[in-house]
């Protein structure tokens, strides 16, 4: 099935000629079937869209920033947003020679390019941070809300240990439709916030700490002993899997 | 405000008097002002339902039968859905006592009793289970699932092991809002889940297996590292936990 | 030096006759030099009152009920008060054959008697528990403070994901000297109260919780990680320990 | 309220014309209110000195010296006293250029300013280090305590293998109001010390060690479980947070 | 017994003069007493080859330049197979210029240089490997099993995530007398092929993830704990040791 | 397909009417495609035998003796050889009732009834333990590889602080095919026995020992930093799965 | 060689025909070629006393009174002293039924029959124990020293939170040729220990504690990372291995 | 007291005017109450050879090469032998020049000058090291021992997994009167080791290793967990603590 083949049932569909099942069947058919593009370094998957609904996302750590211009020129090539992660202002300097309207977020590490405006998540996605230290990855969720097509409100510097700075943003927080928080120490902030609002929250517990931390372990397990209802967890600093997350929260009917 | 002003709030509602936002607002202002009912060994919430969507969920670990029942009987007295965790046949016979259609679900080891019916989930939860040792936490997560007001399909015994189990039932995954899916040993169903839909997945570890799995460590460190996009994680044996998020979800607008 | 010559030179001190300081070095010299006395199955040491500020406390695990007696009727023979932790109903029939004015706290599995009033501390030490099931810690930290002559002020049920019970105590929680904050699970409390008042917080993590809490070390963890300001840790389930520190401290001029 | 309208209020007070509690009432309640400084990468919180007894405190740790510095400016400008700690000689260069009162403590890692002479604390915060390699964590704690207010005496070089040089100096530690232990490799010193005192111990475990100490681990393990009374703990090298909790310890009247 | 009298030997069993059993046991008898090659910094084992199976391996880790190239010259001098894991370019052009045959292996980090053909293995020997990250280690297994005379099939990019490529692949995964599979993260991907073939599955756990990863102790724990029957373990990392398992394997008659 | 079709494919194959590739791959086209057998508690697997090279075995732990019964029962139905693990002499007892040759090995915890000899394994497993404490897994593991049709040498207590009684039985290990390794405590036996031979060695932590030994969790990281090469490890205590491991590697061509 | 051989040849060594050195040599060589006494159940050396200085040592966990009884009629009928750790009433009532002289060492778990009194060590084994919960492991270590031919001083409840208890035995424990320190909880006596002699020092954590103490692995770490010079480290609870590497101190001329 | 009166007192001993414990007496009480040289950055102990049998010995991780230097001359000022241990080239540059003789051992990373012959050890120390990369630790081991006055004889490259190799050895190690056993990856030489000898074994687990070797922690615990009696530990990489007790073994009369 060829591009315009795909456009032809797509019409069908429109005219009613073809129920949406049957055509979405025979879509996700051909796309099993189909191979990847292979760049040497790499393989892109450029049915990842349809199939997953968001493309090919680049982890930037450990390419080097010719690769990743690389995957970048093949992904805007074909007509797809881009977000790469974990990535450095070197790499964004080598995706702009290729995409020049690639943006660098410095703070979140994440080079974007929105090329097609994305179908629009329901909802408000509430990104609550505790601290100033657990931004870089607050900012990674964030971008990855938004690329993905998600409104995003970012409540920062509400640690629990200032009460009142939280609970004078109870409205903002109360008005998501899915909650991400991020906490580095003691992990506290979305038992919290859980408590506060009755929609899904996405923790993310970060590194940030020394001594007994553990690289974010303390948080960790913190977050998966919650006393709150409603909480689930993702790995360390992983900011871009918690918006993943929320943003297939957010897109559901 | 008392039950007769609710109901005259609501019929304003109703009649476009009120915009629902406000009368809302007014009644949560209410019911965070209010009192918990004092058992002397409980103090029972009565406003959950109202605030956070479902009753208050009793936990049977550490009670005797007597104040496990004494805690049903008030809370069906407010007519009110039950949910018992964690408990026995021992306390199901002293619920019985005072809530006739209690049910007791051994395999879950959960009591119900289902006095209202709930507002019903937009999609179904599929919850997908490894192994046979995987299904008293799968059981609990299913029978949560259903008091809380979700069709919930059971898709058990599809370890990664064999592959072909599983990939018989895509069908039926694919059909989900929400899946959960438990696992105990290496922990490795939500990756290979993950990968087959693009709805979000609750995953839960059990404490199946022995030696080096650490009473379930191993499979929530492979849950937490999943290679997939689209996996939170709960805590270890945690299947209560991961069903109130399924349904959370899955009541999103 | 005997106990007439003690008595006279504390004559002499409230006659002027000698300065408080000679007079204190006069007896700490002696009880560093004084022997134990020795039952065989333990050495019951009788100038730790005045040494330390309250007399030798019993862990009562791994002794038998006629040990504890035996102990028991020797501290109370030379006049000191009695406290026995980690104890039984058992144990305590058995002081009180010896020492009829003995108590058993079954919730706080400690044995008192009060022979004589202890100087009393300065403030209430409010005793602030996060669930039920962190009572007996709590408990014995209230039974312990108590006897240790200080006034108990017990604020329970007041997790973190309900914060509006919390908040609701604040003024009694802020009219303490010294509080002691009990919680397992994510450990959370101390932090968000050690926000909310100026005055030390110890910190006893409990081992309440299930599979990733590994017995209260995740709450053990996220105390020592806390982002407040304020706040120390004891063992996990040491009541007694953060009562004794907090004594202490509630002791001080 | 301004700061003329404060001044009034206190002079009411001297005068008797307003009680001290009702004063207070009316400040805390005005301080809870009011907002934060925002210089765009912190939030500087000028209340804090009021509602918690010191000023903000700023933790140079992944600070730029630039941002230090402009946190400082602020801080002193609003007459409050300055501390920076985990910071660097390049950082005080910065801050001497806007503060030029500001010094360097080059073991300590802090900066300090000294505006206002804040209120003495009641008595001596004896610091006891085990060794050399502790001094760093051992000079934070110190220097936090001296700029809290605190009269400060360092007892260092006295770990537990070296008896005698401990017990030399039995009665500089006996002099204490409260004492803060510094410890690495085993973390022995707090249970000799707290033997030989009756007042409240603070324990700090270090990093210093190799090997089976992993990073501080042991020593905070062993402090934790100390079979002497009245030992507390804080997490590993945080000196800072345990001249603090002295501090609030030595301020109680 | 020098090299002549062995050359004489085996021209006996040839002739049939000298049973090969009788022959085999002479020789192990005469290696089991022979000295090793000292070069001061390493002893080189002449006869590892005839005892099992393979020359000596040379671990580049922590050798210098020169030292690595001392051992390669001695090795090929005895008309030895080289192969030097862990190693670096430097060491590369040093070993090159004394081993003008031999080649560097960069993503595996290898250096090779095949001198005597070896006796070939049996079958196949599949290296699947799940992500890109994991390719060094799994290069290092196949650089290993080919020198060792086995012939090898590399399946990559095949992790769980995407179960249709790895499906796709199949055939050529069932082809294989012995699989070796590389996987970090959740190191799903053994017991999934497991399930797949019924043959030996050596698994290798990759220090490929981040956060709770523990530098590859997940993938580790993921692979002991495989509910999949055939899988065994090696270290994090160690793709030599898998192949040299394989390897010995795939040479049993 | 059904039976008589497949014998008739069979002596096709024997005529040389059909290579034996066409026919292996018919069946397992078949096998592939067919059903469980469903007790309603377990679903058997008929299929295993051609599929995996050894029927369903019964992992005995978790499960009743009428249901290890009826699993028995079927599976002896169907013409093939039983193993069960983990198991009881209560659960033998019952087994015996429905297949009276079921044989019950205390030591190894397991039951076996031969109903259809096996292949032969083409050389002998090795089974070398390390001391008397480690038997129940190392007769797991013989009872298991003799089921699976291997021949079996049991070299017991063979500890390596005993070094003379291990080198006596040099010959008897170096005349396997495939050697198991069972050792608990510092786990060292495995890297002693694979510098011995040149054949695969499949290492069994057990979880022999205390204190530090942690549950067999010292053997395992023993085993798994061998400094010896041909090591692979299993899961602690998991005899049966090294014994599958090893009958797969003797069963190949 | 048989009994008479041997004391004929000790006999020429006593005349000066045969010079030590020769005998001794003669001995050994006979020692490793004999073969074990195997009871079915056991195999007993019996050689071991000659060997290593000491009969074989029956470790009596997991072994059945029985068994116990008869390996110690096998060791005292070939006239060799008897030690039986880990044991139980049950046991030494087996034991005395053939070896009417054996003791029962209730608090040490221990059966001990001195057949032969072996040679003495030369100086005195103190066993200083930290707390009465530690006295079981201390008393192993003694009696086992004992009976291993040392002289041994107890120094019981000497723990460092009350120095002076401890610093009071300064004489006793200055007087040893070797120590054994036996301490659970934060395990800081073998630091203090050292610190005050000048022989070698071997530690014994126990698991003594609760919480935070894992088991006694607190005092493990804490004694690997000991401060002090000259402490060695046994295994958790190891009184028995402590004893007999200080009995091995203690013979050396 | 001065050296004259030392010496004085000495001559009388040796003349028979004092009886030696009156001398020793006399002496040590001196020691107990004199005073530390204090350099500012360190206080250098000048007694510690009379009351350790060594002197101060100099830990030079952390200290710069002018502030070694500094100590260097103050010691051997003072006559004493000097050892630094964890040092570098350029420290030796400092030292030499200060301290001509001064001597830098580059594998084992000290310094060592002999000012005064020490009292020679009655035995030889047999250090036996497992692999080339444990010999760092190792030969800090052996220029401990040696410095401190013992005869040394190093066994190097005695893997277990290469066990002819260390059996060849045999009676070297035999010959020890202690023997230190120095092994890093799984840990088992010790073991080994003390199977072979009856004098006391001293461990040392090195940090070699990659992946599950966890710096050191397996061959730690495995040393621990040795089957073989006589086998004490000290923590990773400590090769001069285990000299150091070697030596004090050694050296009893």
């Amino acid at each position: 099935m060829n591009r315009q083949q795909l456009r032809a049932l797509l019409d069908q569909v429109r005219s009613g000629g073809t129920p949406p099942e049957a055509a979405q069947e025979q879509i996700l058919q051909f796309l099993r079937q189909s191979p990847y593009e292979d760049l040497g370094f790499a393989r892109v998957d450029h049915h990842r869209h349809v199939r997953q609904g968001f493309p090919e996302v680049v982890f930037g750590q450990g390419k080097t920033p010719d690769q990743i211009a690389a995957i970048a020129r093949t992904l805007v090539g074909a007509r797809q947003n881009l977000l790469v992660t974990r990535t450095t202002a070197d790499a964004h300097r080598a995706v702009a020679a290729v995409v020049p309207s690639a943006r660098f977020h410095e703070l979140a590490r994440c080079i974007t390019a929105e090329i097609e405006p994305t179908i629009k998540g329901r909802g408000t996605i509430v990104i609550a941070a505790a601290g100033t230290a657990d931004l870089p990855v607050a900012e990674e969720a964030a971008v990855t809300a938004e690329i993905m097509g998600n409104s995003v409100d970012r409540v920062y510097d509400v640690g629990v240990a200032g009460l009142h700075r939280l609970l004078r943003e109870h409205a903002r927080i109360s008005a998501a439709r899915v909650v991400i928080v991020v906490a580095g120490m003691e992990g506290a902030l979305p038992s919290v916030v859980a408590g506060l609002v009755d929609v899904p929250v996405v923790a993310v517990p970060t590194s940030v700490g020394y001594g007994a931390n553990f690289g974010g372990l303390t948080a960790l397990l913190a977050m998966l002993n919650s006393c709150a209802i409603g909480v689930s967890v993702v790995n360390i600093d992983n900011g871009f899997g918690a918006a993943a997350i929320a943003s297939s929260i957010n897109h559901l009917d």
